[in-house]
């Protein structure tokens, strides 16, 4: 891949992503009166922020760490531990931002986990702890083999990719559910298309350019490091013939 | 990949994709009155319907055909005429589950495209109708070169999978959508998740059990054709060294 691509991606990607995080920030600061840690309304706006930013932006900053081509040489264990560390954090901004969610229906008599919404979502969670705590213990910890760790990796990849996704879905059913509940008085209908629901449904299309971007990046093979196992056999096979 | 593992995969794909559009057909027949094609609220309840058989099920069944190894000996333009005549009547299924919402809309006074579910379904729409004509002009008229093809198969193959995954996306938000409309009198509340509620959430999770399933399918290496250049060159070079 020519260096000027790759600069040229690193930039959409941080950019895109930036645009995620603020999009979401305005559209509560700007339309739902902005935050608070206390069971309101004002609780619930910390919700869609904390999940774009961890399960989305930080998620996919976490994922791609491997794409760099930095991570490629020298020891590995760094850039691991890197990886396993910010998908930490993007998990715990998670947890915070369901936490958010389940506070305010606690304050306001609402069901939990009633909405295909929410159903899907903790399933993304749930998911998401799975896969931390089983590339923790595989590729992590110095136990499991060889053999073991390549079988796993491209399922981790996968389901990695599967998780972003997901969120990605949850994202975007919870952006719509949002604003069937805001606007539905007076003139200011979704149906109307008030500036509120142009602005917050243009923040749910960056969310899925964003993750589509990443999910190119993570899965096409001129972003992943060289096979070493199949970059060994070919020299062998070329030794072989000198 | 084991014998057992492949037809169990299929049988798990094709047992799942009857679910996925006989919970929706129930869906619309047992809560919402069935079909007619007249305008009405029952020409709605075809939208869900054929979005699911066409842009879900119908698509990934297009798209897994060239992961039966049948189609990796012989000749490969049944094949190829195959996988594009299915995409294009899923597309056809996908266009009429359009017009139906569309007239819908026209009949009951409802502006069209406002949501955010809308715009990412029509978003996905729009971006099937180019792949279709893309992979129609290169990969089955005979003009382009083998180099075009196969700087674009990845591409190709990317978009398939990212439209599938916007398609999931779409039909959640849809469902999600769909059930703060019907749900939102009297004890029948979506948050007091009656029956309708619960089984059409179970329906939108099977959509996406389903579609995570296809996704592996498509883009786990085992299932793909075993590249002919990758071949060629490792027997050249085998060749090279007797």
């Amino acid at each position: 891949m020519a260096v000027g691509w790759f600069y040229l991606s690193v930039l959409a990607l941080c950019s895109l992503g930036s645009m995620c995080i603020l999009f979401t920030i305005y559209w509560m600061r700007y339309w739902h009166g902005g935050f608070a840690w206390d069971g309101s309304m004002l609780m619930f706006n910390w919700h869609p922020v904390l999940m774009v930013t961890g399960m989305v932006v930080l998620y996919s900053a976490a994922s791609l760490v491997y794409r760099l081509p930095q991570s490629w040489v020298g020891p590995r264990l760094p850039w691991k531990s890197g990886h396993a560390a910010m998908h930490l954090l993007a998990f715990l901004l998670t947890v915070l931002g369901l936490h958010a969610v389940f506070e305010f229906h606690n304050h306001a008599k609402i069901p939990h986990l009633y909405s295909l919404h929410s159903w899907l979502g903790i399933t993304t969670v749930f998911l998401f702890a799975c896969q931390w705590f089983l590339g923790f213990s595989v590729f992590l910890l110095p136990w499991a083999s060889m053999w073991l760790r390549s079988l796993l990796k491209p399922i981790h990849v996968f389901f990695g990719a599967s998780i972003l996704s997901l969120a990605i879905a949850s994202v975007v059913s919870g952006i719509n559910e949002k604003l069937f509940f805001s606007l539905k008085n007076g003139t200011k209908t979704y149906s109307n298309l008030p500036s509120e629901a142009v602005f917050a449904n243009c923040a749910g299309m960056l969310v899925v350019v964003f993750g589509l971007l990443v999910l190119y990046i993570l899965l096409a093979s001129s972003w992943k490091r060289p096979e070493p196992g199949m970059q060994a056999e070919r020299e062998a096979l070329l030794r072989g013939r000198e």
